[in-house]
């Protein structure tokens, strides 16, 4: 049995992914069909692209990714078949799959085969006519070479993700706010690994968050290390930097926006 | 293997839907349940009746659809069993239904076996209580005739969707909005299919139109075709009249409202 | 094939229920899932205890229920596995499983098998890291006392719900609200036996509610039963005191805030 994964910017409201579902149980009924996140956000390409990487592996091996964020559907945009690392993943060729791509001995493909979408087909809903056949053929069995053209990696969209700033002369490290969870989370683009190798030997009690005015003292583990309301800094489940407060709504208490820096640095030892 | 869709205004909050999924895997452990959208309006049966309408058919033959959008919930209104274009179909006698039960050779029955409920039944909560088990009956192999008596379709509370208004001295048609999606798009009730005769063979780039006093030129194919950030008017994946932005929400830039009307015209050519 | 339900306060966005989709599915293929309820509030230990407590039984015995509101995620606190009433429980010891604990014949245990999680192990999303893999080993056959040490249920935490005040001088009953559900009616922790236990022989339609300064008269036993836009007090599908608007969303209307009590009581005759 097959698994395929759904994800896309359709939102948890709508028929959508309802849709989806039942073209690819028609198509494919043994396929298992498993939503991962509807809830990018609109348009949200770099979110897109971070979801699916960071999570694809907690998958069997063998299962099919559909990636529906596609601000270009209905025009020229090519529809890429991706494997890599032993998955499959489906998406339009925006740039999604950039850094998956990347991985050693990964192979792309362009599809070529439009008898094999819904007829008639439409122009706004590819991952009902395109996305979602596409998918359940693959779970029957078709092979990537029947349904498409391998091309280079080189010819893929390319999406880089904003990358935080490394201030050796004032060593400190500059990040964005990437994302807000449903607990009001402050996710950002820096991880523990690139702390680690920045600071050296410094251990995470001797870290200083700067956001918003505010100074947090110390990487925690977990967010219960702090009181109830306390703001806490750690490395969340993908091992970014994430301020947290301790069962409260850390976007609203720090006044988070889009545009918001994080400064982490190391306390200087007096 | 059948298939049971469930639609419903229960929301994307709550335990309903779940509780919903107990019931039937319960009774019926090999029914495979698919979601399609439980996030119509509370009470929106014209909502329900154009989703289950427009959508029913891209799940397999035999399939089961139920739809409890249920403003009479506990009272007299009947259920009823629906066969129509070899699919069932469940909901309150409360008009849901009317459209797909006038395809030729439909047949309907109301259901007059409450030992299928569960017990205790509730006055509240018949999605659990009587649609899951009648559901779930009905995937076992139960016949339509063991449940229910048949009656005429004519027997059925009907509901009729507002229609566009067509304004032939002027040339015009105007169509209210119907939905707005996840995007902000706004959904009209203005078909592809009637704009097509109304206006007989006039192209779709020399349609216009209003709404809001705004003019938007030409009905476009997909939403790229405009520029980031421009407003667009094009067929959707329903065939009906969409007005969006391109990346945008077309709802709050347009300050739609629940009565706001669109008037689609010709260009005049001088 | 066993089922297993997960329930949470992950939200409907995001994708942390979807991972944990894929590390079951990966482990124990065989295994079903389905999605109880994800929209507990966060950190709402008495809600997810109620929605767990009066929802089990609609599925199948041997049901493996997984309730992940989880405060505490990362510190000391232990997982519980607990068997009651033919079902099985995992949740992290916070009191979730005290009512269902004190089921007759419930035994439970303390998990002591990390070499079962996710490695790495994070600290911040064990829904995913140890929740999902035990719920897994237990679907493939593996028994509590092979996962956990058993222990007294007097050595679990305990959670008590706040109950209703009953005054005996003045003869009425003072219940809080405890849920809003998605239509906007007021849940109440008066269940229907209390009010008959404590109303002795009183029918329905005697009995006032009062809230925020309203009162209504009667119970009645659906929302039909009054004109749509009045208010309706009845018994919900839990069994409690609710307050609704037929086709209206009471909790606006009535401005109810979370420490909004509603009195009930006798009408007196005259």
């Amino acid at each position: 049995m097959t698994i395929i994964t759904l994800s896309s910017d359709f939102g948890a409201d709508g028929y959508f992914v309802g849709v989806m579902h039942g073209v690819i149980a028609s198509l494919a009924p043994i396929a298992r069909i498993i939503d991962l996140c509807h809830t990018i956000r609109p348009y949200g390409r770099l979110q897109a692209a971070r979801l699916i990487s960071a999570n694809y592996h907690y998958f069997p091996a063998g299962s099919i990714h559909v990636i529906v964020v596609d601000p270009g559907v209905g025009s020229e945009r090519n529809v890429i078949l991706l494997e890599a690392d032993g998955h499959y993943f489906l998406a339009p060729d925006n740039g999604i799959l950039s850094q998956i791509a990347a991985k050693p001995k990964s192979r792309v493909w362009v599809i070529d085969r439009p008898e094999l979408y819904l007829k008639p087909l439409s122009q706004t809903f590819h991952g009902r006519d395109i996305f979602a056949p596409l998918a359940a053929h693959l779970a029957l069995g078709e092979t990537p070479k029947n349904m498409a053209s391998q091309v280079n990696l080189e010819d893929l969209i390319r999406l880089d993700a904003p990358q935080p700033q490394l201030d050796y002369e004032s060593q400190q490290i500059s990040g964005a706010v990437i994302d807000i969870d449903h607990f009001g989370n402050i996710i950002t683009n820096i991880s523990r690994q690139l702390v680690r190798t920045f600071f050296a030997d410094t251990a995470d009690r001797a870290m200083i968050i700067d956001i918003n005015g505010r100074q947090l003292q110390g990487i925690a583990s977990y967010y219960n290390e702090k009181a109830v309301g306390l703001a806490v800094a750690l490395y969340n489940s993908e091992d970014l930097l994430e301020i947290a407060i301790n069962q409260g709504r850390a976007c609203d208490f720090l006044q988070v926006k889009s545009d918001t820096r994080i400064i982490i640095r190391a306390e200087v030892s007096s």
